[in-house]
């Protein structure tokens, strides 16, 4: 084949808000229509507050109607084909046109005062979207269930059984389990046990953090730190021995500075080994039977969103190679879309053939089962870039 | 002078926990006797929980009686000498048999879940003994005040003008501001001011985290996260403007692992310029004048603990050799005591005299003020590190 297949490891898909009410739990009906209106006002606050209107404005007006692509079945593969994507890892949103599933259960999912039965609701809502809009475009579009994973174990087997069921393939889990139990805690272990034995791989999207109030410097805090919230899962789960439990369990981090990876993988070696400084601190290491790092480049995944300069490529093969995954992060302001094969060309071209195979399709291939590869490599044989519009770095860096 | 004058930016003092009894003021004495058994036992069961014995025993026998440095006047001085360090930047403690100020006033200073007036009563209690111990030898004492700063700014002056008052020559800020203000709300202003107009710098030691939970990897993950805790307060100041509004306050962080800055400086560096990435976001940046590692250069600086190797000595160029203070943290066990020589030989041996002269004294004589240089040199000529036996770096590394 003359084309890349591509599957971006980050799309963003959800309902415009008031149309999750349909498939929400009726019970929940009355609760939802109080809110709705609430939440509305909300998020066009934050979003008046967090974003600046100028960058925001002049991208939105580029997009047109094609930003509607985040909820609608046509729109969505037309947006795909220009893109040259064939498939995608879809994610909810809590961006785009408000269009965050009810009573919180975005994709920052924070559970800290939420309130379980209701963040649940909002979940399954999506969940049930989810697993419909999949089934339109089965080849094209990876779904991703909701799990509030820290509330009640025997929840979250039942919806990760449903998941499955119904054709999803892969679970997004809350970066923050602050109040709640870490992801050493022994009580996830039914948990691990069948997401490993479903393949089903776990998720953490970056955007949560802690509050972002109004003050100085409050955006700036929060661009130092989302990293942090969202990898805390990586040393907690490999120093609390879940890999050793769960050799086959698989854990995709998306969208979270992939510089911070090569960070964290030396400084969690560098903590597992016996130094003076640290030679006074319990005996945890251990009980491992490897490095971090390998745990991390057996079990863990990154997908690297909007790749759109030479020194996050550069950061990509410090990770590793075989870890990445291009995603495109459709439709948000900062993804490579509407500009998506200039991107690529600028961060990308030029790279061995063999490395691009593997950040556009080959990794992401190992991480999804149950995926129909001759049918998408029909699809990415018409619209997939072709191999040698990549071949050549452009000049400028 | 054929010697080097070693100020080290980290010691530890304390009394042992019964004789903090003295120096806090009598309405508090009740409830200082009815916890301090527990106290006692929570230390005493934590150290148990958290520090290999293997280690820690043999460690612990090798000192001697010199341990008890950390609170005896003529024990400090002779490990000093032994040390050839002339003066030295006093911390609390919390480790050392079981020596943490009362109601929690310790080295963590942890402020979410304490009683305010308790903490307060702990910190002055060791404050005032602090000022005792330092004026017994002046010119080697460089002693810190414990300042729980997030509840209440009009004791937070009162305080601060009181450790003036009383020959104190820095401040000991709590890491975690959680439940509370972070650094970049403008409460703190006239904290700020009043250390600035004061020249006393203010300090974040590392140690506080999250509680360690009794988990599987709790102490990886500590080991992992502890850098973050204490350096919130780095971006939260410098992206919260604190540095344009007051130009001359100063920052130390003590013991807080060399290469975590030279990650977060690259990190804030690049948070602060525009991306296509982040250009959604907040106009945060068009209020600093400068780049978050100028700041950084002009108004902070690291302790370098127990430099052991060449790696973390190559982190502190890295950071910048003008921001290094070498510390030596006695008397824990990570430090470097008893074997200080051996260890500066081993990470600092054949280093540039000019650059050795600056983390052992220059920098610190920066941050400092009030300190009598002549009476330090005096002590230095008699038992500091000749400049022969740090000229050349020991074959192993």
């Amino acid at each position: 084949m003359d084309r890349y297949l591509v599957i971006s490891g980050d799309g963003h898909a959800g309902l415009s808000p008031e149309k999750y009410r349909d498939y929400l739990d009726p019970k929940y009906h009355a609760q939802f229509d109080e809110r709705l209106p609430r939440e509305i006002a909300m998020r066009e606050a934050m979003e008046k507050k967090l974003l600046i209107s100028d960058f925001n404005t002049k991208w939105r007006a580029d997009c047109g109607n094609d930003i509607y692509g985040v909820w609608d079945h046509d729109i969505r593969n037309k947006v795909l084909d220009g893109d040259g994507i064939t498939a995608e890892v879809l994610f909810p949103d809590g961006i785009t046109e408000r269009n965050a599933p009810p009573f919180g259960a975005d994709v920052g999912l924070r559970c800290l005062g939420a309130d379980p039965e209701l963040l649940w609701a909002g979940a399954r809502a999506h969940n049930r979207w989810m697993a419909d809009f999949c089934r339109m475009e089965p080849n094209r579009r990876i779904g991703l269930a909701i799990i509030p994973v820290v509330f009640d174990i025997e929840e979250d087997l039942k919806e990760i059984r449903w998941a499955k069921e119904n054709g999803l393939k892969g679970l997004l889990f809350p970066c923050m389990t602050d109040g709640f139990q870490p992801y050493n805690h022994p009580q996830y272990d039914p948990v691990w046990k069948l997401a490993e034995e479903y393949d089903l791989p776990i998720h953490f999207h970056s955007g949560a953090s802690p509050a972002i109030q109004d003050l100085p410097g409050a955006i700036g805090s929060f661009l130092m730190e989302y990293p942090f919230w969202m990898t805390r899962s990586m040393w907690t789960m490999i120093f609390g021995e879940v890999f050793e439990r769960f050799p086959k369990l698989k854990v995709v981090y998306t969208e979270g500075t992939e510089y911070w990876f090569t960070w964290m993988l030396q400084m969690m070696d560098i903590r597992a080994s016996v130094k003076h400084t640290s030679g006074k601190l319990g005996d945890f290491r251990a009980k491992l039977t490897m490095k971090p790092s390998e745990y991390f480049a057996r079990n863990m995944w990154v997908v690297a969103s909007a790749l759109a300069d030479r020194d996050t490529t550069r950061a990509c093969y410090d990770i590793g190679i075989d870890r990445i995954i291009w995603g495109s992060d459709y439709p948000h302001p900062e993804g490579c879309w509407p500009k998506t094969k200039a991107k690529m060309l600028e961060s990308l071209g030029g790279l061995p053939e063999a490395d691009l195979e593997k950040i556009f399709s080959k990794n992401a291939l190992q991480v999804y089962s149950g995926l129909d590869l001759g049918a998408m490599n029909a699809i990415a044989a018409k619209i997939g870039p072709t191999k040698s519009e990549l071949k050549h770095q452009i000049a400028a860096e």
